[in-house]
């Protein structure tokens, strides 16, 4: 059986060499041009076709062990949403207060979430899920299951580009109280509250860039050969 | 200065449509072509032009606070590399330990890396940088920095495959050996060993799921409306 497996394997592979220079350019410009979308959401809601687009390309994500550790809900109430903005702007509040003076006036400028603008992916991890038959503790670095589901929204972001879907991820919320409105279990994490809505506009450059928040860093002093190097090392 | 950059990034907004069919093809085939790539690389060198294009796709990911969190080592002598597969064989012992009989032996006859075969990107989140002036605990949920960087690495992957490089995510090893075969400072996580190289071949289906270790689950099974639903939800 064993023996099968391999031979089912192997004969499994297919040619796989680099793309077209048209597909190349239009995974790059997929890559290039995403934005986080907090505020061009159009009012069309979202057809359920292109939906199942969207969770199939981050159901194709990698997983460790393959074991897929990810659920979605699809979030389209006007009421939860709202319980959710309302979970956002107590944490934002709370955010904002670490801040100081100008720099706390620019963080208050900026617009952060567009949660009843558009519908919501709420992606998870399931911290403990016996019948996924887990491999407990199998992995040193258990965290990656988690990582996976990360690899998960990068996949449905880059997809809902090519469809002329914008999506921003929120991240200013306490976990406890969107579980709750959720009535997700506490074995399981929230890893992501994506908004996605058809946009027909996107920033040309990151918004926290043009809005003068912090600029892109030059990719050279971020890479370094063979070993940490270079005067960019944390020091305390 | 504030109207100003709000003028300047509302001129920054350009058309931002659905993909061409054929675009939108392209964007799909590079997610669901990817693969997690153990054992079918090339041994010609990545050229470094194309390396700096994937650089350039990992580091126009999302990242909270535009705080781009990241670093990259690049990993190209045989003698670094013969030292992470070295730990990367220890953990590995360690895991395969975790599994009984027929698991045990399936999880063996599997190959895990690639280690040897290929030059590597090691992604770093910087768990505390302060020349990137950043907002320690302006955000609630301040793991988001460290999920960044694997959007970066979703990015990197899918621009790779679009050139016919294949990536694999190598997770198994411990931490801490590894920084010190890099000379990474303590307060530096790794976040991903990713082993790449020119590929001509790549599996059909993930690699794992030919092998009869784990099959793809059902997408639906994994998609809930408006809340957590199902009987897929964790029991205790």
């Amino acid at each position: 059986m064993a023996k099968l497996d391999q031979l089912a394997a192997g004969n499994a592979l297919a040619e796989a060499g680099a793309f077209s220079s048209e597909e190349r350019a239009a995974v790059y410009r997929a890559i290039e041009t995403r934005r986080e979308v907090r505020s061009q959401f159009l009012p069309e809601p979202l057809p359920d076709d292109l939906v199942q687009r969207l969770l199939k390309a981050a159901h194709s994500a990698t997983s460790v062990g393959f074991m897929q550790p990810w659920n979605f809900i699809l979030v389209r109430k006007p009421e939860t949403k709202a319980r959710v903005a309302e979970a956002f702007a107590r944490a934002n509040a709370e955010a904002a207060a670490m801040f100081e003076d100008e720099r706390q006036a620019a963080y208050l400028r900026l617009k952060l979430e567009g949660i009843n603008q558009a519908a919501a992916l709420d992606l998870h991890h399931l911290r403990s899920d016996p019948w996924r038959q887990g491999d407990p503790g199998a992995n040193p670095q258990s965290e990656h299951g988690r990582l996976s589901t990360v690899c998960a929204v990068q996949n449905l972001w880059l997809a809902a580009r090519a469809e002329g879907v914008g999506a921003g991820w929120v991240s200013i919320f306490h976990e406890d109280e969107v579980k709750a409105i959720l009535g997700v279990h506490r074995n399981v994490q929230i890893i992501a509250w994506l908004c996605v809505g058809y946009i027909d506009r996107l920033y040309t450059e990151p918004e926290l860039a043009l809005k003068g928040w912090r600029q892109r860093l030059p990719l050279e002093d971020l890479v370094f050969e063979e070993g940490w190097q270079g005067n960019s090392c944390p020091r305390e």
